[in-house]
């Protein structure tokens, strides 16, 4: 009969959660186990330090709500969550990268016409985006899903705010037949995450800026292709290099151009200078 | 300009948290974030159990009140409290070694003279529990404290109820000059954790038991000493070699004997059979 010492108990502790039913799930317990041991020896975790991990990780939990999530911002700021996006990503040079879902997004935005305005009447600089998607040979992807959403000029989405009654600054686009689209919309601005819950706390403690740089966000859908969760960030904007969520990739990185009043991307005009930002992405063919 | 990928995403994240003002927290949270992304790699993660994870670890904070803490039960389970309370109780072996606190300390718990009965007609078994508390030469260490808690015959601490008038099955006792102590309870009975909650569901995933064995915490505290926190067991109860939370060491096992109604060890009688188990602590000098 065993009992435990500080020698044996991480395997006592492996062997037990080896009896998961599931391979996997016996895979993953029992290598957490080897290394969240393996750090609590090597750091030499002390009981105050272990009493106050516990506090924070209780108030994670605690402070979520169907309108925010502290665990996903945890690990969007500990970089875990760009790591599995890129571990589940390993797409081809040639492709668009991916880049992190956040916690956002709602299901179910409204289909909206080439040149759909998404902003509706929000105050910001109107923002139009225009270009392709197409396979990897250039060939165009014509009826892909655009599901686009983004925050407003205070940084806010809409999953953050009370019960509201249509979509706001959140369509869903489709490529023509040609595989171009093309949005309307208002330019995003950089935005702090919550700095008033633990994680926030946590980073007060560091010199690691709490912004995330201007960006709008895309989960391009096609069958025959991988579905692509990804950011379109603007060339320039401030945070780039400091993304608090490490979600900036060079290739998502576009100029947003400035043009004067008059003919507009979609074959409209608008009497007031806009910004426009072209941008073709290519989709990883499934399985490939 | 260095953007995110695969390779430096580890490397980008340790040295944005090694800006943390304190060097020990930038040295927790660097390691921590080094040991979390060669886990995730290790296993390659997918994004549905990323998902899940978020979702457990969420629940963990959600169902934690002030009578329950599942954040603790977690780290009780896959041994982490164990290994945290071994690393920082190096005792020498003569002296009695340290267990796990567990979440049902209540502090402020009265003063009881030698021999009070803390069950105080709660149902169960008469217990009376003596010895002496000694230094590791066998000095008598007198006026030590010993904070006593248990769970009742259902398993359930006072911690656990609503409001309720007074003390139960907790009481602090004191050495007399001697060292010695007498303690009258009743007899602990094994448990199940609580499993109506995220830790419970991943339990049943498993082989794992959900019992701890009968025991009685201790937390024995004298200056010039190591505060002690412990647990006795009683010999040949169920569940000692596979008690859940990995609390059990040889040395903090005693048999229970069964003695005869009549005198009682601190020289009254009692009018029923009765368990009586010996137990001599030993505290470990300060700082030695």
């Amino acid at each position: 009969m065993a009992f435990v010492n500080e020698d044996n108990i991480t395997d006592l502790a492996v062997e037990r959660w080896a009896t998961a039913h599931s391979p996997r799930l016996a895979e993953l317990m029992t290598t957490l186990v080897r290394y969240l041991h393996a750090y609590t020896r090597e750091v030499r975790i002390t009981e105050d330090e272990w009493t106050a991990a516990i506090e924070w990780l209780t108030e994670l939990g605690k402070i979520s709500t169907d309108k925010r999530q502290e665990v996903i911002l945890a690990s969007d700021v500990l970089g875990l969550s760009m790591l599995v996006v890129q571990l589940n990503n390993r797409f081809s040079p040639e492709a668009t990268p991916a880049t992190v879902l956040g916690p956002f997004h709602i299901d179910g935005s409204p289909a909206a016409p080439y040149g759909f305005d998404m902003s509706d009447g929000i105050p910001g600089t109107p923002l139009y985006l225009t270009g392709t998607v197409t396979d990897p040979q250039g060939k165009p992807v014509p009826n892909a899903v655009l599901d686009v959403w983004q925050a407003d000029a205070e940084g806010t989405y809409e999953s953050q705010l009370s019960e509201i009654d249509e979509a706001r600054l959140r369509a869903k686009y489709q490529t023509r037949e040609d595989g171009t689209y093309c949005i309307r919309t208002i330019a995003p601005l950089g935005y702090t995450i919550p700095m008033d819950g633990p994680v926030g706390d946590l980073i007060r403690t560091t010199d690691i800026s709490c912004y995330r740089p201007a960006h709008i966000h895309f989960l391009i859908e096609e069958p025959g292709y991988e579905k692509l969760i990804t950011h379109l960030f603007q060339q320039g904007s401030d945070y780039l290099d400091s993304d608090v969520v490490f979600g900036v990739k060079d290739a998502l990185i576009l100029p947003f151009t400035e043009r004067p009043a008059g003919p507009t991307p979609d074959g409209g005009t608008l009497d007031r200078t806009y910004l426009h930002g072209e941008y073709d992405f290519v989709l990883q063919p499934e399985g490939s």
